[in-house]
Parts: C-alpha cells; sequence; structure tokens
C-alpha cells in the first residue's frame, strides 16, 4: 500500500483483498469481482480505483500469502529447533500451493498483462526465506547438505500440482510432502 | 498382438510400434503418422490396417512401456535385495514417466476414441507390480510400513509434471525421486 494512503482506502484495500483471497480460494481465479467488491462492503467503482484490473487483484492476494510465507519463516527460526523449523516452513509452503494452485496458473499465464518482474520477485522471496531455514538445518547436522532450497521448494510444487484434483488437496499434499522429508525407511 | 496373426504380419507391428516409439519420444504424441510408417519401413496402408487412428498407436506403445515396467519389477525382485530393488523400480518408472509424460497426457485427453479401460488398466498392472515390490521391503524391514504403493507413484509421477519442462527433465526427475525415498536427514 502506498505510505501517504489515508486511513479509509487503507481498511477498504484491506477488507477487497482479504474478500478476494476467499473468493479466489473458493472460486478460482475467475471469481466474480462484482462480488468480492460487495463481501468487502466497498462499490465496484472503489475496487476498480484500487486495483484496475483481476491481474492487479490476483497479485496483492498473492503476494500476501509470499508475505505471510517469509513471516512464517522468520517466526519458525526464532522459536522452533532448526530441523522442525525447515520440516514446519515446508508444510506451510505446500498448504499455500495447495490453496493458491489456480492463483499461481492464473498469475503465470496473466503475466503479459501484469507485472513481468512479478513472479520472479515472489520466487526470490521465497528461496531467500527457505534458504536461511536450510542452512541453520544443515550447520545443525538436522538436513543433509547436499540438497538445494529450490529442490525442496521444487518437490513441494510438484506435489502441490499432482493432488490438486484429488477429493483432499491439502491433506494429501501435506501426506506426500512429510513422506518426501521423511523419507522411505523406517523407524522415524 | 492377436495369436493367429502371421509372422510377417507381427513383424511389420513390432517394426511399427518401435519406430512409433522413438518418434513419440522426440517429437510429442502428435509425431507424423507418416513418418513413422517410413522409419519402420511400411506403407502408410499397412500401419493404418494394424493401427486404426493415432490413439491406437500411442496405446500400443504406452501399453508396450508398462509390460517392460512389470517385467523390470520381476526382474528386480528376483535379483535384488528388497529395498534397493523397491528403489531401483522407482527410479524405472521416473525415467518411463519423464520420457512419456506427453504420451499419457495425450491418452488421458484422448480417452473418449481410444478404449475407455485402458488407462485403468495400465494403472492396475503398474500398481500390482509395485505392490509386490513393496510388500517385500516391508516385510524385510527395508521400508515403512505406513506407506502405500499408490503414494509412492503419485509422488514420482509429482515430480515428473514438476520437471517435465525443464532442461533436462529425466535427471532432474531422478534426482529429486531419489531425494524423496532417501527423506532430508544427513547419512544415507
Amino acid at each position: 500500500m502506498p505510505p501517504g494512503m489515508r486511513a479509509d482506502a487503507r481498511r477498504n484495500v484491506a477488507r477487497i483483498v482479504a474478500a478476494a483471497a476467499e473468493a479466489f480460494a473458493r472460486h478460482g481465479a475467475e471469481a466474480s469481482l462484482e462480488e468480492i467488491a460487495r463481501s468487502a462492503g466497498v462499490g465496484s467503482a472503489t475496487l476498480h480505483r484500487h486495483f484496475p484490473g483481476r491481474q492487479a487483484l490476483l497479485e496483492a492476494v498473492f503476494r500476501e500469502r509470499v508475505e505471510e510465507l517469509c513471516e512464517r519463516a522468520r517466526e519458525l527460526a526464532g522459536t522452533w529447533e532448526p530441523g522442525p523449523a525447515l520440516v514446519g516452513w515446508l508444510r506451510a509452503v505446500s498448504a499455500h500451493a495447495a490453496s493458491n494452485r489456480g492463483l499461481a496458473a492464473a498469475l503465470a499465464c496473466g503475466a503479459a498483462d501484469g507485472d513481468p518482474e512479478f513472479g520472479r520477485g515472489c520466487h526470490a522471496l521465497i528461496t531467500a526465506a527457505g534458504m536461511e531455514l536450510l542452512d541453520r538445518a544443515q550447520a545443525a547436522g538436522a538436513a543433509r547438505t547436499d540438497v538445494a532450497i529450490t529442490e525442496l521448494l521444487t518437490l513441494v510444487s510438484a506435489v502441490a500440482l499432482a493432488t490438486e484434483t484429488g477429493s483432499a488437496p491439502a491433506a494429501d499434499a501435506d501426506r506426500l510432502v512429510r513422506l518426501a522429508l521423511e523419507g522411505l525407511a523406517p523407524g522415524r
């Protein structure tokens, strides 16, 4: 949000983004903008003044999710042991991917309409947040040293892709991510 | 192949399927049928007599891959220790998925034109072959007992999906499948 924005305008933007997040999660990226305005308690004109197109609204929702994940990484790094912090964060990324799959695809497809740097920027933020957690876990001997954060994030998004059409995508994804991080050997 | 087929017809069918496998792997499911006939050394009429449409040819190639994987499972069960046999087979499935991704998608999309039972039949064969290897590995204490073969196969196909657009899909997929089977802990 622009720093000079008035308090009531800020409140409107926050309400619109929250309503949009819910609508996109429930109906996918094609959710009705009019219904989003209605459930945010603002007029369509207000929504369009802040978000000139669907792409801008998708980006705002996605950026908020990315910021939440970066914030979550900092929290976990400050309070959990290095190994569980990394695993807990990757599971949070998985939950995010499971509930925002359509959103991510829509952003990728619509990239020509939106900010071309946007996807790369989000990717860089997530990678940097995860790299800190992986570095800590590796330094503590809680994670193998021959694995890169990009590999772990690819595994997480692979699982999100493969489970998104099932009846319980988030639960299936969480189960498979834990399996992939724990491995096949017994006794863990 | 029908049991009563003459020897020269059998040879033609085998040559067409081999040429089609190579063409689909190189050019995807839209590979030219005329070029397939040409590199098999048969006329287009012969190809169409044995395979009335593209879908039939895709199915023949895919079925052959599935049979190879089932045969590989039997070989590994007979010669390798239970744990490495399971891991080796899952890596073989991954290599298959990496080189046949477009093929599998084309079969799924074209299912209405082809045999509707085909996909389910292939899936059942692969699952049964893998289940035997997993049962053996679990009985030998080489694999955790709370994992199902369908979960392992979903992980493998998830990785194939996520790596197919990279510059080295088969190598990337193999690396990630091994990572998922070994897990994040150091010292393996």
